[in-house]
């Protein structure tokens, strides 16, 4: 692959329009219909193979690339397919945050830590929904994960962040500040042990074989994404395993709306368009029973005024508890600034339109590097107002009512206690007051989906008889059970690392059934 | 049947143990286990059917008699089974209240209430996770069902009650306040129309045709619950469909483990010791698409010193607001005493030991009903103390830090104003010091399962390839998305009916296959 390939950032890609196409046309081109469609039943053997392998790894991004090399590694010949025209899904538009606890760069800070830390952390956010052995080996494995990533695949690692809802820095960032500095080592190392990479190649089936086996699948190779009747049907045989690290589904707005009815098309998605999940429901045609997937995670701080995952978010996260969040409508606070993820997005959802956030600018001077402001407003969705009331104006906000609450909210500011939301004051926040003032609207875009397959700590499927599927694992988003209601920022990766490895290993290391 | 069958009501009369005993002997033996099985792909059609039937209806609650008797209304030939030695479910031990929106004893009590309304109160009550054209649907025939069970089926309805949540008194109750009073009257009907019912016969696997279509069950017949090797296989075959209308799996706790973790077996159930949900598993191992499984509905309201849902609760429910509740292991406060279900079982998890709530003669006197009381004090659940420090010393309590929150609690009711927990106190409540005093343990118990099969508004199954699975109809608990996070009281009882009948008229209603 070329270099101009490799370092390909998604962010800022998707287009405006993606979740609404995708819910219409991937759902009329669903993996079982077809008049051959006969229901999870009807999963006969193919009358033959067109290739074989032992391990067959469904999805390129961080926990399919781990699955595979841990794969390779135990002996095994690994094909991994992916059905973008492009690699890494939305591990490669990933900010690149590593989740470790106890890693080297803490130490360095003199940063207090612990696995233990972690998983409370983990099962807090998760309201304790967590499977309790998924979260804790995520935990413990985070940091042996995180240096297995840095000396045997050769990523760098070269800062420690906070993220909220962990209660110390324990995130450590790429180099380039990029899920991409940890995909492109993976597929480096990976096909540099002779696993074979293929893009444009779907999973349409799991093909059962006796005893409930998985012994292979059915794809389409030459997939054209999203047109489902593009590519050639084929059967590729696993001797040892299937890996499913097909990612969630964030963007297929027909499968959200039956776990989250709540979110139609009005809502998009700062995954990559690809993220539909037909993965997870092929795994459950084939018995593989799925968990917890009403909960799914909308990002607060995305604007109707770029596409995918954007700009504002880092100026709107920074000057949270610095200025106010206001409905348009009324010209009122309706929630706190500093609630987390889940709580602002309910808050906003439940108003039913967008709404804004604002900043004067000692909130926007102290908090936001200029080059993400400069960004931000090249792109037009962060503006700047001479006065509160042209700011106003601009959004169609009843001035007086909106002069009133500023001035409500600036009292509380300089007691340092909000009295009608209790939103988080820092010592250095300061009332709203000095020209030029800032805006940006907000409105949810789905971010992570936290339930799917259901499995085990071998990373083994767990079917709707309770017990493994055999033949299958699978790891990272489109498992479910490790975050329980909430995933906490930057523990994706080490989630995908953790349990891609187990998965490539545990696959690697089945005894053929043929 | 016996008349002394018929009125038999299982309120209180599930064994401490039960839950923990189940959770270890379903999962020992569930029904795809054992050497034959293999996975839903091996659903194949028997050498023989030792019986034929145009419909077979799966259980024998509201929901499932309901649908047995329209299907047969449909000139279809029907089958009712249920796997426990009684029949009835979790309907029989219900309360027999009935939320019907603008039904003639509101039109009576000059009540104002709209479908509209009541499908506000579910929509609230569910978070909006509620699929909003199965509520709509049930909130808008809500009254036809009732009236329906009047006329038609011959049920006796008395009273109005009114149940937190509803935004009007709306609930109607049969007139031996059980939901007895309406599962004979159904089972009456059902069989002076023709239809066979039998008891002792477990599904153990849904049989699946050409294209996916459901074509009959397999099943075990004189079958002794909780043996699973008991009872004989047979076939049965579905010429035009098969219902499922088996409920929930309160009482499953290795399946409620998966979808909510914090469920362990120190959580006994409220339901019926049957209530084990392998209906859903063999249907979703037959392609069925299940939803919303996480959301497990707890009874803040019962106590460990009593089995099943007992007469605490009714003591419980009925002095919240009036008496304080607190945790024993320092004697103060913890939550709001009015809060939600939900709200107040997440808050005695979370302390994970069993509270205290504590009534005077005046809060106990006003509100408790003193059948209910003498009854709940013969049972040894509801305690009565000349002081104060003789209920702290029973329960373990720290007297000072449990006086000094008394008398907390009493300055709030003097301000009729909850500073610590924003408690809802009413005009008439009063302070906590008339002597004698009375106390009941509390510990929440599982009561509800939100989730299930999801179905469309004609009670179709859908399945993970997101179309109906043909033949295949569900209604009442084992189906999700009707109430979405949180199931109102008395709303139950419409969903069943409502459902069943559609389920039962779509079902009779189809060609046959065969």
């Amino acid at each position: 692959m070329s270099d101009e390939t490799k370092d390909l950032s998604r962010r800022g890609f998707i287009g405006a329009g993606g979740a609404a196409l995708l819910g219409g046309m991937v759902f009329g081109a669903l993996p079982l219909e077809g008049k051959d469609a006969a229901g999870p039943a009807a999963g006969a053997l193919p009358k033959k193979w067109d290739e074989t392998y032992d391990v067959v790894v469904v999805g390129t991004g961080f926990a399919g690339l781990a699955a595979a090399i841990e794969a390779r590694l135990k002996g095994a010949s690994v094909l991994v397919i992916e059905k973008m025209p492009v690699y890494g899904g939305n591990s490669i538009i990933n900010g690149g945050d590593f989740a470790a606890a106890g890693n080297s760069f803490q130490k360095e800070a003199g940063v207090q830590d612990s696995p233990e830390l972690m998983l409370k952390d983990m099962l807090k956010a998760g309201s304790n929904l967590n499977h309790p052995a998924l979260a804790r080996l995520v935990a413990e494995r985070s940091n042996e994960a995180l240096e297995w990533c840095r000396t045997y695949i050769g990523a760098k690692f070269t800062r420690l962040n906070f993220h909220g809802g962990h209660s110390v820095k324990r995130s450590v960032q790429t180099y380039n500040q990029s899920g991409s500095g940890l995909v492109n080592p993976l597929l480096d190392k990976a096909t540099s042990l002779g696993v074979k990479v293929v893009l444009r190649t779907k999973m349409t089936r799991l093909v059962t074989g006796k005893e409930g086996r998985i012994v292979g699948l059915e794809v389409r190779t030459g997939y054209k994404w999203p047109d489902e009747a593009s590519g050639t049907p084929s059967f590729i045989k696993a001797r040892r395993a299937v890996v499913l690290a097909a990612g969630g589904f964030s963007q297929n707005v027909a499968l959200r709306q039956i776990h989250d009815p709540r979110l139609t098309p009005k809502f998009e998605s700062t995954n990559h368009p690809g993220a539909t999940g037909e993965a997870i429901l092929a795994a459950c045609s084939a018995g593989a029973m799925d968990v917890q997937m009403d909960w799914i995670q909308l990002g607060p701080w995305t604007s109707p005024d770029e596409p995918g995952f954007g700009h504002g978010p880092q100026v709107c996260e920074r000057i949270v508890g610095y200025g106010l969040m206001v409905d348009p409508a009324n010209g009122k606070r309706f929630f706190k600034e500093t609630g987390n993820r889940k709580e602002r997005a309910d808050a906003i959802i439940a108003l039913g339109h967008p709404v804004i956030i604002v900043g004067d600018s000692y909130a926007i001077g102290k908090q936001v590097v200029p080059k993400v402001l400069g960004k931000a407003m090249e792109v037009g969705v962060v503006k700047k107002f001479s006065t509160l009331e042209a700011l106003a104006a601009e959004y169609g906000v009843p001035v007086q009512p909106f002069l009133d609450q500023v001035a409500r909210w600036n009292g509380f500011v300089e007691k340092n206690k909000d009295a009608d939301f209790d939103c988080k004051l820092f010592p250095d926040s300061k009332p709203t007051v000095t020209a030029p003032f800032y805006a940006m609207r907000l409105w949810p875009r789905v971010h992570h989906t936290m339930g799917g397959l259901v499995v085990n700590a071998e990373a083994q499927v767990i079917g709707f008889d309770m017990k493994p599927v055999k033949g299958l694992y699978a790891a990272g988003e489109i498992t479910g059970g490790v975050h329980g209601a909430v995933r906490l920022g930057s523990v994706a990766m080490s989630d995908c690392v953790v349990n891609g490895r187990i998965a490539g290993m545990n696959a690697g290391g089945e005894k053929a059934w043929s």
